[in-house]
């Protein structure tokens, strides 16, 4: 039986943390704004918008919603942006992807000042947690991961991690982040041979390959950490992880659930981002 | 016995592609030209601008040095970028490091504009080879090492690189570019824990750590390609790698000296970058 790295208590922790902190920036005459940038009417980024505004409730940061039309000329969204940017009221910027196909979704991106940049995706962002500098911020799953192991006191330093997926939404960026805790981390991916063999080498595997159930028992080793960043649904309709869950579960040390593991985490991440914008501000 | 992958061969299979290219823009009146700066008269400065002016000179790469005094002040240096990136007669520029205490090297690098960024110096260049991009070049010694590789038919796609070293220089972006083609990459490093378990497992290994004759047999097993990325001298003055050749040659299936190896390309993909960024203002 694994202990499982729930997320709930981590977005506890994490929020006792942040109300500190959001009443004192109020306290300062700061009122800490999250504007979402959401372009036509994709169930996941609704379903992700809702999450997010109740989080937000919850804390005491404040949202502003941009919702474009779906045929949005780029022109339109590149404005939105901008004025985002120079609006001293709002502290960070959430913008849902992937963005409709007639758009540049990596110039829109690339759009977004750094400093706002609190979900990670502009190259400013993606740059820093490369070469581990202090500009904008990482992408809020992979801090996610690693606030998860933080929290249940996982240790990182010198351990062996083994990131399955190469995104730079979570795969290159975890790595990045993991290395830069001094970890040793080994980046596989659909390509890999001999998968199993590298994961049973693993202290901590973070699964980020977007493929539903598809790591079972044989992947993994008593003891281990697990991080399943997977958010799938089965051919029953069923939301799941892409780890095995009853397969795995009994055979590893830790094992975050789906639902209620990372994706859990990732909203309060954001949120927690938001803050740190508008207290560098101060 | 290991097969010596030495760079000389690669050298010469490089230059006579080379060659023809040159020859090709020089007949469209355009004549590929590399800046050198230089700040201070540093012994290792100086030799690495002998050997990347010779081989300039063997290719038929012209070079514009620039040197400066080591106290120069840093407007100066930026001037002097600033002008180099404006000059449509020079397309590649390779600037020695480290810069003098007194001026921001980071913000110098910066400063270069990534389509002459030859050597992979600044953030836009390292932030493509980590988004896997099409801006700025990688680091050259990181492709130095690739350029072995293929001259050599060793396969890349699916095999397990371990890389020892996390620089920017040559660390981070080999691990990068590997993954973009394929491989699975483990980096490790002075706090990696085990370190001999991790490189027993990897088709390839790559030691960039900079510490004289580091690594002796115990890392290594047969068949592996072991890539030398080290420039040390050791207590007796002599220049050696990172690996432990003597140790390790006899266990090994294929391994780079030091002098003759990946040192020995480096200079050949410079130039090829300078060619290539001549090729792409046409």
């Amino acid at each position: 039986m694994a202990v499982l790295l729930k997320g709930k208590p981590v977005v506890k922790a994490m929020g006792e943390t942040l109300r500190c902190r959001i009443a004192e920036l109020q306290d300062a005459g700061v009122q800490p704004t999250l504007a979402i940038v959401r372009v036509g009417d994709r169930p996941d980024d609704l379903s992700y918008e809702r999450t997010a505004m109740k989080r937000a409730a919850s804390l005491g940061v404040a949202v502003k919603p941009y919702v474009l039309d779906a045929q949005v000329p780029q022109d339109m969204l590149m404005s939105t942006l901008h004025s985002i940017n120079y609006d001293k009221t709002v502290h960070g910027c959430l913008m849902f992807r992937p963005l409709p196909a007639h758009i540049d979704e990596a110039t829109m991106c690339d759009m977004l000042a750094p400093e706002k940049d609190i979900d990670g995706i502009s190259s400013a962002s993606l740059s820093a947690v490369f070469t581990d500098s202090k500009v904008g911020f990482p992408p809020a799953t992979a801090q996610a991961c690693i606030s998860i192991l933080d929290h249940y006191g996982i240790p990182i330093e010198g351990k062996h991690v083994v990131v399955i997926g190469r995104s730079l939404v979570i795969g290159k960026p975890v790595a990045m982040m993991l290395l830069a805790r001094n970890a040793s981390v080994t980046v596989c991916h659909s390509r890999t041979e001999n998968l199993p063999d590298i994961t049973h080498r693993a202290d901590i595997v973070i699964c980020a390959a977007g493929r539903a159930r598809a790591f079972g028992s044989e992947y993994f080793r008593a003891g281990q950490a697990v991080l399943d960043v997977g958010i799938n649904f089965d051919d029953a309709g069923e939301l799941c992880g892409d780890v095995d869950f009853e397969a795995v579960e009994p055979v590893v040390g830790f094992i975050t659930p789906v639902p209620g593991g990372v994706g859990t985490v990732t909203t309060s991440v954001t949120m927690a981002h938001v803050v740190q914008a508008a207290e560098a501000l101060r």
